[in-house]
Order: structure tokens, then sequence, then C-alpha cells
């Protein structure tokens, strides 16, 4: 596919919200990250919208100086579901203290005359996995983070996928074990339910793995499965088999060329990785899904960010709505 | 969403293609069928490719005639898969006369100077349900048909979308039960293993149920359901459950607001979809998902024709190839 972003011209202010961690940079139109600054998302019982906000505003204003102030082409969002789209008022899910918060009307007033664009921030991993990283130069890619959640964002023919509300690419409530363990949403069996960190960790812990921090997370269990440990290993065979699952149906359902997963977890490499390939090639068997390739995302950390900047510069092809 | 499709101007000659029937129509701008046959597929052992080639060429002498040889201003085609897409090199697994069969170019050169396009069968079914059936006026649409197999296609943002090869709505091959029935592509527990009518037809005899006919298929199955004979009735509950299952994957995964089934099987109504709406309601549970409807099918068996004939009237919604 011809690339059709220029790369000179005015930077976009990008935006990564998460539950542990806010981050900011300045993105060049070919995708650089010029600049960059992270802090730990201020989340304690005493915060409040506002007091939020507040810190949101001041870490725009440092990023934008260390940048130099320059002259924008707009702002791009990736912020923690749920949230109405395209308004985005956000009530993230591990943010307590937004609840319906107007993000994009505020930042409109902040920024006037700018494009806003605020989506999910799974949906903006697979975004810039799409229009920089694993996926680029292909048509239908599903980009994955498995964290502490499984999120999502699919771009098919080209175009990111919104579906109905905003909210395609779910992928993490794609249903793996209609018999399986309850899920956060209500459900049972979904992917989320079986692979993400939290579930993979007390699943770990009821099998003997004992970590060595209290508050392990899914990373210190891949950490472990590296390193040996058995039950850290068939942790990773578990989640490996569901995501196989779930990606198997997925490519049947939407005829993918490529899935990128990036989290916490994809660290595990091959432990992984393996277990996925099997439980995918067991199930992708229809012959259009054989060559379906899974691989790990490649933008890193500034994935969010380099996707939530392409909401503005490669608007053609990312952003949907008004 | 407005609807750009002019009501007058030349019809487009429609052709659905399966291994029972092989039907053609005449169909206008507005998605009216002016005329319409249909003849058993010739398929046994004697008929070969040509031989099957100049049955179709007769039948569209005849509708052509029937029709007062109006002018045309395309042929759409529905076929059973797979095939190559969009070149339309055809093999219906139901038709094994047919393998590689060139059917667009044969109809190029029968038409030339007209766009042919041709596409999945159950495709174009989604594809009419989408332009003039049950999931008019929405941008996000799964059309099925659940039948001698379970296949799909689907609308979103208001585009059918094709995935990497034309194979995007395989509906019928998101796995349900990793542990379930082993499936015709070789997969296990892939939805059409569990409701396709042969399968069902196939467990309700295991459970002692005996059709009137040897021959017996999913509608038999569906009609004794609705005179109430009990393992009829349980083998509607176990295609409901495992339909209700792959539709909240679907609905997660793609933010669907309608979800139009057709096919013999669902001939049985509240007996199939009840149990469908169970399972749907108890694995959807995302806010965003629980607005999706699941309705049946608007119209009948002319809807793969009918959306055939919108490959050409709405190309700029339902063809994204050459």
């Amino acid at each position: 596919m011809t690339d059709p972003v220029a790369e000179t011209g005015s930077p976009v202010l990008a935006i990564d919200i998460g539950g542990t961690k806010t981050a900011v940079a300045v993105v060049e139109p070919g995708g650089r990250v010029a600049a960059y600054d992270r802090i730990a998302t201020p989340n304690d019982a005493g915060v409040d919208a506002e007091g939020l906000w507040r810190t949101l505003e001041s870490l725009l204003d440092k990023i934008a100086a260390d940048a130099g102030a320059p002259e924008l082409a707009g702002v791009g969002v990736g912020c923690g579901g749920p949230m109405t789209w395209p308004a985005a008022a956000v009530s993230p899910l591990n943010i307590p203290a937004w609840r319906g918060f107007p993000l994009r009307e505020r930042l409109r007033s902040r920024y006037p005359g700018l494009p806003v664009r605020v989506h999910n921030d799974a949906i903006c991993v697979a975004v810039g996995e799409h229009w920089r990283g694993a996926g680029r130069g292909r048509d239908n890619v599903l980009g994955m983070v498995v964290s502490t959640g499984v999120g999502g964002g699919m771009v098919l023919g080209g175009h990111l996928i919104d579906g109905a509300s905003g909210n395609a690419g779910h992928i993490g409530h794609v249903v793996v074990d209609p018999e399986g363990p309850p899920c956060v949403c209500g459900g049972r069996g979904c992917l989320e339910a079986v692979a993400r960190g939290p579930g993979l960790v007390a699943w770990a812990q009821e099998q003997g793995w004992r970590p060595g921090r209290r508050d392990a997370n899914g990373v210190e269990l891949a950490a472990d499965a590296r390193r040996g440990h058995p039950v850290a290993e068939a942790a990773m065979v578990r989640a490996g088999r569901a995501l196989g699952i779930a990606i198997a149906s997925a490519t049947h359902l939407c005829d993918l060329e490529v899935v990128a997963i990036g989290g916490g977890l994809s660290q595990a490499g091959a432990l992984l990785f393996d277990p996925l390939e099997d439980a995918l090639r067991t199930h992708a068997r229809m012959e259009f899904a054989r060559q379906v390739q899974v691989v790990p995302a490649a933008l890193g950390q500034t994935s969010g960010l380099i996707g939530a900047a392409a909401l503005i510069f490669a608007a053609d092809r990312y952003w949907n709505a008004d």
C-alpha cells in the first residue's frame, strides 16, 4: 500500500491516558517521536476529576516547552475505555476520578481551532502498529494489547473499523470457552477472563506459584516463565491457547493478514507465542486463514502515542467521525 | 442512512449458484425482482464443467427472453465458495464439476462491455439483507445463512468487508467450543460443526430422532421441532446456543447493530431464536453489545439475487475490487 503521509509539516500533540501511566509526546508527520514525557497517573482516592485534568494540563505545558512550542497540526488522544465516541466523555475503568469526563471538549477549549480526536487506547495501539509498526503495508490487521486487560483494534480494507459506537476491536471479549471463568464484563469464558494478567496470576497462585512481590502482575509471571518456573510456564500455555482460539475466530470472521500483539504479557516470547500458534493452527483451518501471521508489536511503549497522532495525520484511514 | 440508489434505469442480471439450485433474475434498480427462474443444479456424476456452463447459459437465455431482452446495467453473481476473489475462479464445495472454473471470465466474454461481479453466495445474502432487507438503514450488520453450512457476510461502517482475500464473514468458523465436534474445515468446535443442518440431523438421530425421509435435512428437523418432537427441539436449542455464542463474539469484535439470519434452519422460529437470545445475552455483556438485535432475514429465497444485483447497483458500498 502506498503511504500518502508527508514527512514534513507541523507535528501532532499526542496523549496516552491509562490507569497506570499518562504519557504525552510531540510526534512528527512521519511518525517520529520528537519529545516524550510520562508520569504515573494520579489515581489515589484523594484525586478528583479536576485535579486529574490540572495534572494533565501541567504535563502538556511541559512537553510543549520541551519541544520548543511548535505550531501544532492537531491533538490525538488514546484513553482507557469505556467512553462515548466520538464525543469522548470518558469513564476509564481504572481511573475512577473520571466518570463521563468531557475530555475532548476540554481539549478543544484548550486548543481552539485545532482538530482534537480521542479514541480507545487499545485502538490507538492498533492504529500505531498499522501505521508505523508490525502491520505496516498490510490492509487487514488486528492489533492487540495483552496486559491487565485484553484490548484491540482492527484495520480492515485499509481503514480503521469503529462499529456502531466506536467499540469494534474488543477481541478480549470473544468467547474462547463458554463454560470458562466469569469475566469482568459479566459474561463467561471471554479471552480476557482467561488471559488477562491478573487472571493468570490468580490461576498460577492457585497452582502453587509464589511470586516475589505481593502485587505481582503478568510481567513478573512472564519473567518467571522465562526462568523456567513450571507453573508460570503453564500459565503462559493457558494464555497462549486462549489467544490462539480467539485469533482463529477473528481470522475466520475478518480474513486477517497480520495480528500484532503488544502489552506486558507478550514479553514472555516463545513461551506465549508457541502455544498460541499451536491453538491457532488447530482452529484456523480454512485455507484462506492459514496465511495469517501473528507477530509481536513493533513500536513498544510509544505505539499508542504514534497511533493517537495518526488519528490526525492519516485521518482518511483512521478517523471516521466528525 | 440515505439511499442514493436510483429507482429507474437498466436492470441487472443476477445469478445465484448453489449446490442444490441455480437461480437467475432480472432485478430493477430499486431491488424489485422483475423476472425469476430456477433449476436444480445439474450435479450428478455425469455432468462436467462445460455441461454445467451450457445449462447456465440456457437459463440465462430464457430469463432474458422472459424479461423482454432488456438492456442490462451489469451482471451480479453469488456462487458457493471457495473461489479466488475477485477473479472468481470458482470451486464450489457442493458442485464437484467446477474446480477452478473461470466463471467471471466466461460471463465477461458472454456480456462484453458490462461489469460482471462475483462474490460468495452468503456474502450476497448479507448484502441483499443490508441493501433491501432486515439490515436496511443500519451501518453495522452481519448477515447469516444457517443451512447445510453456516455462512455469512459483514457490512461495517456502511461498507461490505472483504478481508485479505474476499473471505471475511465466515461466521461459521468462529469457535464456539474448543473441545467440540470436528469441523469439515479441519478444525474443531466451529459454529458450523455444531449448527449446520447435517450436523444437527446426525446429532438428533444419535439421540433417537427418526425422520420421515431418509435424506432428512435441517428443514425437516425444524419442522419436527415445531410439532413438538423433544429431540428435534433439543437440536434447535443446541444450534441456538452455538449461534448465540458466535454472535456474542462477533458483536464484541465488530460492534454490530443487527444480525439477520436466513437459511432453512431459521424457519424453526422461536425454537431456535429463544435459546439463541439466551446464549447471546449471557455472553454479550459489554454495555455496547447489549443493543445488538438478532432478526430473521427478510428477503427469503431471493436475498442472494438481490444482493448480487447490489454488487452492480450499489458498488460504492458493496464492491471493493476491480
